[in-house]
């Protein structure tokens, strides 16, 4: 079976500068790799006709997928997809569908339509449309000569919508794809290389066939089995059975698999139980609760949250006692109890998370550096498990990983591990 | 004076599939553009030596600086640096310091040193080693005919060492720069096309010399003015001009520059007055917390917040009054004023905001879709400013951007604007 080669074109001054990332190429990287694409290349060019007609040749000559995103908008002088006319030597139509849904946008927004957005419904005239249900540029697909060009927005939550809702289903239709399978395991509370020793027996012995990765975040660990093949079937089979000794090695630290997250993990073990949440969020600032909110049907069992970040707050709202906070101050196992407890009580929750730390990069000390941090559970059964913590100097990273933390602190206390 | 050209090339399939984000090609082309050098082709490559040969024979036909990173290292068999002997038909040689180096390294973690960590301290023959005091790889200069290549490590904390310890050094002896200035002016509360509109004047006003971009995000825009010229302080006062001049033609949504964020500069104004600021959350749950106290100091004015996701904390710790839901809903003008109110008095602070809004999937009805939002501010003189939104119908979007736009609501609230 021919290997389908993919390249993908990022257009954009803002990327060269350095202004913003580039996460679509990683995140279409993936995507292709998954579906057994091979990415090739992925180059990120200026908003310059000249240089984007020399990538898109440059890209030809070794690739049968070329993926473009960015320079599409009002503002950018749609360089991109003017130059795709160019580089097929053809013309800029309208299509109709596409300002039908503009206009729709602006009355739904009860705004007024501009010059600049009526441009945004032209299209080369060899272009299949494929529609953008976040936005007003669309995507358009390209089959010339044997190769297909795909040019979407740079907006990633657009790119990623036109990708998904229309884009895999034409390369599926267009190309023959080999096996390639993918199965990702979710890890929290365990760093890599710990992670890696307590499996290497099942790691060294993997067949050539299929490959293990680690890609870590901040707080978990995630493994990626891909195995490479002819039967997809006999594949998951296989990667299922590997996954499994995998598992087996360190249980208590996997909880799940593909785009789950502990959130969501957290919802479904509430919403089965019918049991309720709250929280007390001192350091963490609302990040937990944001955690938890982000999850759709949130509202069946997350009763509420406070955030108590003046010590006033955490003695009248929580009902900390002020003398618990002058003798051991609010980063503390004392606190951090009366804190989860007070908040069980206040919100009336089966289980309550509490945190309280000192994020820096002002408030640490010799005994409380920057980065200590207690999390407690408050339980139905009246216990509370309270922990303390070391996240590290950096702010931004301290709250994120706190909030990891202490979602797999509660997983942890609920399933008795 | 000749423009100075840079190109970049990032070695590794891991970046190909999507397992990691290329973050070093965003971090050195902030840098190149900071020196004046403009950065014209990011590529990333396999790693493998036939494509990384074409692609440094593509980036030597444009560029006269070539940057380029990962690719070293034992478990990468040096790839790159191999594939650099071959480029330039060179050799392979020991070269002794880094020897010393590496065996330094190895003794102080008491590590036996094994056969490929010899292998680090060979680099071709005709390059200049540029130390790298983080790591075993080290980094090369070459210099041949009229082009510079440096070779780094790809682990980001090795290359930027690297690169501010001894590649900026080496550039400034090697290229006369020009000046490139940038500035960034961020709004908030205005799309692109509306800005793009208001200032339209100014931007066709613009010489050829200076460039303006604009950066869309959730709830907001940035606007980047890049200025190329010889004489960088006549290029700031030109630049700073016409930042005057857009500034001026939509004054109201200008808040800051640079790095700047609506949660700084709330922290700022709130800092200065000696205000204090509570949140009541209901749909965005937890996150405009999190928004104010990513930012250090935050614990000055932000005393606290009450998520109040289930109506009965809404009425219990927020005060809201039972038959106003019953009457209105709890996305509606009445509620999102008590809400305000409430939590203002709760938490005995200067201002405070709330938020009540249906974020989806479920919930949404024909009078109130998903998206809707309603967004108050309670302020020290008694008054409450209440405003209904349409928030679009993605849940994880219109959490952020609700976020963004309260935060710019409280700011415009304050400014009287």
């Amino acid at each position: 079976m021919k290997e389908i080669i993919a390249e993908i074109i990022t257009v954009g001054d803002e990327i060269l500068i350095g202004q913003i990332v580039d996460t679509n190429s990683a995140w279409l990287g993936s995507q292709l790799s998954e579906m057994g694409i091979r990415v090739k290349q992925i180059s990120s060019v200026s908003d310059n006709a000249a240089h984007i007609l020399n990538s898109l040749k440059e890209a030809a000559t070794r690739a049968d997928l070329i993926l473009i995103t960015g320079g599409l908008g009002p503002t950018k002088d749609d360089i991109t997809k003017n130059t795709l006319a160019q580089y097929f030597h053809t013309e800029m139509v309208l299509h109709p569908a596409t300002l039908r849904r503009v206009e729709e946008i602006f009355s739904t927004r009860n705004l007024p339509m501009l010059d600049v957005n009526h441009m945004q419904a032209y299209v080369p005239a060899n272009c299949t449309v494929v529609e953008n249900s976040k936005g007003t540029a669309p995507g358009m697909w390209f089959d010339e000569e044997g190769k297909v060009y795909m040019s979407m927005p740079g907006v990633p939550s657009e790119m990623k919508s036109i990708f998904t809702e229309g884009v895999i289903a034409k390369l599926h239709q267009r190309f023959i794809m080999p096996s390639i399978r993918h199965r990702t395991l979710l890890t929290a509370g365990i760093g890599e290389s710990f992670l890696a020793e307590k499996i290497k027996d099942v790691e060294n012995k993997l067949p050539e066939h299929i490959k293990l990765a680690y890609l870590p975040g901040l707080g978990q660990v995630r493994l990626r089995l891909t195995g490479y093949g002819e039967d997809a079937n006999a594949l998951d089979l296989e990667i299922a059975n590997f996954a499994e000794q995998i598992k087996s090695k360190a249980s208590s630290y996997f909880y799940g698999e593909g785009d789950d997250t502990l959130g969501k993990y957290i919802g479904r073990l509430f919403a089965q139980q019918q049991w309720t949440l709250s929280i007390a969020e001192s350091f963490t600032g609302g990040y937990i609760s944001h955690l938890i909110t982000e999850v759709p049907g949130s509202s069946s069992y997350f009763v509420g949250a406070l955030v108590a970040y003046d010590n006033e707050v955490k003695i009248k709202e929580l009902g900390v006692h002020r003398q618990t906070i002058i003798d051991h101050g609010s980063v503390s196992e004392q606190t951090i109890i009366e804190m989860a407890e007070g908040c069980r009580k206040a919100l009336n929750t089966h289980y309550a998370i509490a945190t309280s730390g000192v994020a820096g990069p002002e408030g640490g000390t010799e005994a409380k550096p920057i980065g200590t941090c207690w999390i407690a559970i408050a339980c139905p059964d009246g216990k509370t498990i309270a922990k303390k913590y070391h996240m590290g100097n950096d702010r931004h990273n301290t709250i994120l990983r706190s909030g990891i933390v202490a979602l797999d602190m509660l997983r942890k206390v609920i399933e008795g591990l």
